[in-house]
């Protein structure tokens, strides 16, 4: 008898018939003997419905009333779901963020999980019941209600299995796993059985969508064994570790990209220390997440500084760096709000030579030009103009040889087969 | 400046553009130099919506979890007023039932508020903020989500005034007060600019609607100054008043009916102490509420018991009671739900005979069969074949003159409009 987590998101909870069906499920795994604790995400369409409702009253609601307005999406999906669990004989006990005391900081809309007071779920578990939790929401030191962000219902269900020290955190999503691109661009995507947290985490951050990035920091701070699968059909999924195995790691696990990137120049900054903070603490006060930074140090003794935002912050960041332009005296600001990000990952490139070059190479085979460069240990990430992201996914994804499983993904697949 | 505590009824609040115009009514208020709690309902529609939804999931959906469902409903409207509030250029601040402590019994659907703690708000008024409080929704002990019942809105509202040592709780409707009664029923019933609470309490529970029960009982009893009016038209309202002034009383203030009624009648039960209480202890372990109570003794030593529930409860009652019947060997049991209330209700009944018998006249003069009686200090109420509603009120309201303000009516209009 195992303690799972399992968290079913938004399309997995679209309607009553779905919601029923994961109730089902919910049983099923409970009939198998196991402890169930649930965290569900709002129904797919409500949250959307609820920011619509919010901006026909505000052009830009308050972040701590739009907090409360939205934490009612997943409150009614507890609601609901433990009703369906009920009705298929299963004694459930719904819970919002603020019961659980799932409490944050105060940032009303991208708040983080200080702590989680379990009492109650553990109680419960003891009486035989099946928990449902609200993900996404918990509530500050002020017992205002607070939300995680897009995704956070990940963050809740990995925190939730981490206080319990859960056997599982299962993630029921609308995909059967991790795969090493996205299917609709490179028809012979492969599912992976295994990926480490690390290449998870870039894989995530990247804009592969399947777990918030969030989610598997957390998972993996805490050891939580985290695994990624179907809402709607049956199979193993994809399960996160935290071991590195190099004899079995492949050399790529996959291509990432993200389309949702956007690109900010300002030349001509006198080069002297502590100028980056200066104009990336600008920028960050405006609560807008830098991805991408390369500098440049020009002949002239002035400095070239170009940086990546998400696209929705384009326009704002843009305003920021004039503003901090004009303050140093700069010479030039520009952006550019069409490009992509491609990225290779894998914790193989940690003893291998060539990824680089071999990235490289392919992309200039199909005439892609490379606009920026930045690597980590486990990862290569380029700029490209975004009328490129499918061409050049494809041709790297061929160029690693992805779409076939290495002998060490095959052995995993029978470990899998035989749990 | 005075303290004022405002409630908007689920139509007040039925979308975003009546949302506004209760911002702007509320900006006006406080631009007028008063303090403000608004307490909240639901949009209207919501609460069906959510049952329907609770009903496609669980045929009898558990209590508990019907709660966490229906209490989103108001988390939704205080949301969206602190939005629309804080557009007007009004700071103001949301609070669930759970948030400002509004602790209930743990009845669900039928709580019963034991306390608030009204320190939160307390502090907001001071920071010159409106507070926006979710009516119809408390917290029990275990900190779970209790709901008041419909039409508990009202009730928190009072409450919420009690606990602040309100000026005034004022409720908006979509009726701009309390009328002598039901104006399409009778084109010609007057609004009353006051009404004594015991009047209101026999109108409200004898199906009047404007207010519910409860609240009007919290009022009496914490002596809140309590007024009913118009979300949509300005206008006085009604005033709520505690004091009986018998110079300026008027005979009879209105005409209440009920068309949900029941009647039950068990026949042949032996006579004997605690046969009463036997056979409505069984039917209040139920939780349904019995309303009128007539018992005959007959000739043979034993005795005939007739009362009414809601008609909802009809069929259930009559259950139990066929098995009190049997358990009582008692000779029969039936049943009407065909039936309706009709009552007259005046505090000036107290100082004036005949009253019941221009009623009982004005009745039989239209050959309308009266199946039961009941009468209290300020109220007479029959049952009547519901065919008989309309022909009924409209006859009693004509026999009692009520279309025409008596002189204390006129006076106190005065006194209104110089307010």
């Amino acid at each position: 008898m195992a303690l799972i987590v399992q968290k079913y998101g938004g399309t997995s909870v679209g309607n009553p018939e779905r919601i029923s069906a994961v109730a089902v499920k919910v049983a099923r795994a409970r009939a198998a003997g196991h402890d169930l604790v649930v965290v569900v995400s709002a129904m797919s369409g409500e949250t959307d419905r609820l920011i619509k409702l919010a901006k026909s009253l505000h052009p830009d609601p308050p972040a701590r009333e739009l907090d409360v307005l939205l934490a009612t999406g997943e409150q009614t999906t507890i609601a609901l779901l433990s009703m369906a669990l009920e009705r298929q004989g299963v004694p459930a006990r719904s819970y919002t963020g603020h019961q659980v005391h799932i409490r944050t900081d105060n940032v009303h809309g991208k708040a983080r999980i200080l702590d989680i007071d379990d009492k109650r779920v553990r109680d419960d578990l003891k009486k035989g019941r099946v928990v449902v939790i609200a993900g996404f929401q918990g509530v500050d030191e002020e017992g205002d209600i607070t939300t995680l962000g897009r995704g956070g219902s990940d963050t809740t269900a990995v925190a939730m299995a981490a206080a319990l020290n859960a056997d599982e955190c299962q993630i029921y999503t609308d995909v059967d796993g991790v795969y090493t691109t996205d299917p609709r661009i490179v028809p012979t995507a492969r599912r992976l059985d295994r990926i480490t947290d690390e290449e998870m985490l870039e894989m995530a951050s990247l804009g592969a969508k399947v777990l918030q990035i969030r989610s598997v920091e957390f998972a993996g701070k805490y050891k939580v064994p985290l695994r990624v699968l179907s809402s709607f059909e049956d199979g193993p999924g994809t399960l996160i570790t935290y071991e590195e195995n190099q004899m079995e790691a492949p050399l790529i696990s996959g291509i990432a990209f993200n389309r949702d990137e956007a690109k900010l120049t300002i030349r001509g900054v006198p080069d002297r220390p502590g100028i980056a903070a200066q104009i990336l603490g600008e920028v960050g006060k405006a609560n807008i997440n830098v991805d991408m930074i390369v500098q440049n140090v020009g002949a002239d003794g002035s400095t070239d500084f170009t940086f990546t935002v998400h696209r929705t912050d384009y326009a704002k960041a843009l305003d920021i760096l004039r503003q901090v332009a004009q303050a140093l005296k700069a010479r030039e600001v520009s952006g550019d709000d069409k490009i992509v990000k491609i990225s290779v990952v894998g914790v193989g490139m940690r003893s291998h030579a060539g990824i680089a070059s071999t990235m490289f190479k392919a992309l200039a085979d199909e005439g892609i030009n490379i606009q920026m460069i930045s690597t980590s240990e486990i990862k290569i990430s380029v700029v490209v103009d975004e009328k490129y992201l499918e061409l050049g996914v494809r041709a790297l994804h061929d160029a690693f040889g992805l779409d076939r499983a290495p002998a060490g993904q095959n052995k995993r697949k029978f470990e899998q087969a035989s749990r």
